[in-house]
């Protein structure tokens, strides 16, 4: 009798801590240096390697892929290697195939080809489609040769289609069946089909022509008598998805109707794939995970544990950005140099003006992005939100503005630097309102991710006006 | 014959359009003021409101929950009231569980007792328990009063458990069933429930002390024979989560072992809910969207279309924590106002290194804030990202400070100027390193989000200490 395991999941953390452990005690978790296997044989003999090796390998077959592809990813040089060379072949082809995309680089260029021809063996079309473009030309070849004629047929479909798109990130793996049937003859069809795809909610029906025609789902062919024509358990309401569509829209559609497999069809509705739930989970983290590390001028495929040269020049673009724009907006400063010299205090007080802009500015970015992630806004009620968000700036700067230069009026004993101050940041604010609703609506409209360059259009914006503003106003009235 | 109507996602635009269409045509869309029912009176004659709100109502009638929801957090002031007292009572209920916690306070606020008592009336124990903040206690003691004695059970169980817990996010809906019986007898019971809870991959089943003891798929109901006894289906790999635990370690189990439907059993082995994919998919979404808003300090139920005075209101926390840190940071220029005095140019710089740090330490921070949320980051590896950390800064600082140093000396024509402007960039880039690995590993120790408030203390300390370094050492060098 099988019992359920009731595993919870603080097992997860249970069951890497065993492999964790033994790598700490093999000493490879601080090794940063590159792949160097001869290099061991210096250090410690062989037979202790080997030892080693085997209890690693004894620790790793209790993981499944998932767990796999996190060790992989939060172990460093020598450790990670170590790990991957040891793992079963159809472990590591799980595991390559859930790592992100610069660790999946990493291992494919530390693996031979024979090796790497056993590991993607294993591996489903449309996930060896995903890693295509990691594994070197000859050894894809070679796989591909080495298929059966529908699996690279399949290839072929998924390697079509964009990344994140359903196409793309649809599966290969579904049932479909005569519509012309009954229960009994569609439930003797699964027998034989069996095992089923995972997650089978719902098994796909097909007309005379081999045209998609309609689902079924499990639970109807469950609970229907045995002689029940499936025409009359199709759905009215079933859901279908066409392969160029993008993957944010397929989950929207996910979670607004609790769907857990959708029919994917082509133009003629023939049936091309079925996208699941697992699929689109994945793709509503990795889009998630995206966005946060691209609003820091980091790729998605970043390698947290990766080598440190890589690491330090995957961050070059953002430094050199930002490099550029902090030296163009100080010559607004510059402009300035006989004001600062006469009243120093402005030199003092003029940071507080530009970051103040940048910090509120943020926040209408922060709410436009998700407003326009969700769909919410639209050309009808886009001329409310700058309206809206012109009137907080009025209204904050007002009150925080006159706060701060009551501030500065006492500080300095000057109340006209202090009426500067407070102008000034209200104008900056109203500055960053204008650039914070702007820039988000206008990238949409131009179809880029309004998350993307968001912060660095409005620092460079808000610094800039902030010094020009705060500056210029006191040259005006204090000199 | 039923034929699937084949839409694609396209369409939930296509089902919003024609209420905004209406909402612009009877010109509410732009009416900012609060819920004044009387005031229409005025301006139009009642006999053309109520054909308005007729076609409304007609144009409502053909939206899902979801979309309604979409409607509702989309709309200003006047447009929203008027979609929400045109609702059907049960649409409206759908609408109010799915929209963000400000919108829903704000409907809430804006409905008479009897309405919202209806309303709510149709929701679930669980959703209802999640309104509940919003709900004024004198409604809720009455739909609590008019519930079957089961629901009521039901909705204290889901009350019991924290917000984000798989208590708090877990549905009541489930089917459970002897362990004892056979197949046939399990179809009997299944039909005799119909129609199943959504997402019911798998019936649970129950020991004569009514002890959870397993479960068996729908799948393997459909394709077993009918005398099968139940007990030779129980999967071994059975799956169940504790009410205590967290909804993030449950949506890791979900997305690892690509799960529909989990039973959550108390210490007891009772089974007392379950938890599916639907609402951990609107949790994971929900919880980047939080993440999101929060590191620019904004709550998750920020409502971008309610009234102008909130929204200001929203971003006080923000404002002043920001002026006061700025404030703070910018007295390390006071401390130099005599070299600024002399050399004016300093004050010109400064901002460069003090930002720069900044936009580095962010994106250590972002690393660090993925890897802690995906836990790949643990005692035994984060000693070498600590030290990855510090090179790449040392590397950096080096190249770029070295690069910025030389465009000072060529600006200045003061060669002095550009190697402290190198050392004091590469300075600040290691504070940066130190600050960016520091917090996010502390906020995890005490068990805080690593993104709430990081960037905050981030640009405090690299803003202080990037003036401080830059400023102190130009002193000591070239004053």
């Amino acid at each position: 009798m099988n019992q359920p395991t009731g595993s919870d999941s603080a097992a997860l953390d249970k069951r890497l801590r065993p492999v964790l452990e033994a790598l700490e005690r093999f000493q490879v978790m601080d090794e940063i240096h590159a792949r160097q296997p001869h290099r061991q044989a210096d250090v410690e003999s062989a037979l202790l390697r080997r030892q080693q090796d085997a209890e690693l390998a004894r620790r790793l077959s209790a993981l499944e892929g998932a767990d796999a592809a996190q060790l992989l990813e939060m172990l460093p040089g020598a450790a990670r290697y170590r790990v991957w060379d040891t793992l079963p072949t159809t472990l590591a082809g799980e595991a390559l195939e859930e790592v992100t995309g610069q660790v999946a680089e990493d291992l494919v260029g530390a693996t031979g080809d024979e090796r790497l021809v056993e590991v993607l063996g294993a591996l489903d079309p449309e996930e060896l489609s995903a890693l295509r473009q990691y594994i070197p030309a000859e050894v894809f070849a070679r796989l591909e040769a080495q298929m059966e004629a529908l699996a690279r047929r399949q290839l072929r479909t998924s390697s079509e289609y964009p990344l994140g798109s359903v196409g793309a990130l649809m599966g290969h793996d579904f049932v479909s069946l005569p519509v012309a049937g009954d229960v009994a003859s569609a439930v003797a069809a699964l027998r034989e089909r069996q095992p089923l795809p995972e997650q089978t909610d719902q098994v796909f029906l097909h007309d005379e022509y081999q045209r998609f025609a309609g689902a079924v789902t499990v639970t109807d062919l469950l609970l229907a008598e045995p002689d029940t024509p499936l025409r009359e358990l199709l759905r009215e309401d079933s859901f279908s998805l066409q392969p160029e569509e993008s993957g944010d829209r397929a989950s929207q559609a996910f979670e607004r109707y609790d769907l857990i497999s959708v029919p994917v069809v082509d133009r003629r509705r023939y049936l091309i794939g079925r996208l699941t739930v697992e699929s689109v989970m994945d793709h509503v983290r990795e889009r998630a995970e995206d966005q946060a590390l691209a609003s820091a001028g980091l790729s998605e495929d970043s390698d947290l544990f990766g080598p440190i040269w890589r690491g330090a020049r995957e961050r070059w673009p953002w430094l050199a950005t930002n490099l550029l724009t902090a030296f163009v907006a100080t010559r607004f400063i510059a402009l300035f140099e006989g004001s600062l010299q006469q009243l120093v205090s402005l030199a003092v007080l003029m940071p507080i003006i530009a970051s103040i802009g940048g910090n509120a500015g943020n926040q209408t970015i922060a709410l436009f992005v998700r407003g326009l992630a969700l769909e919410q806004i639209k050309r009808e009620n886009s001329r409310f939100l700058l309206r809206k968000e012109l009137a907080i700036s009025l209204i904050n700067g007002t009150i925080w503005g006159g706060l701060l230069g009551g501030v500065a009026t006492v500080f300095y004993r000057d109340l006209a630097l202090g009426l500067v101050m407070a102008v000034a940041m209200t104008l900056n604010l109203v500055v960053a309102a204008l650039v914070g609703v702007a820039f988000p609506l206008l990238a949409a409209r131009l179809g880029r991710d309004p998350a993307l360059g968001s912060s660095v259009v409005l620092t460079f914006t808000t610094d800039s006006m902030g010094f020009l503003i705060f500056l210029g106003l006191a040259t005006l009235v204090l000199l």
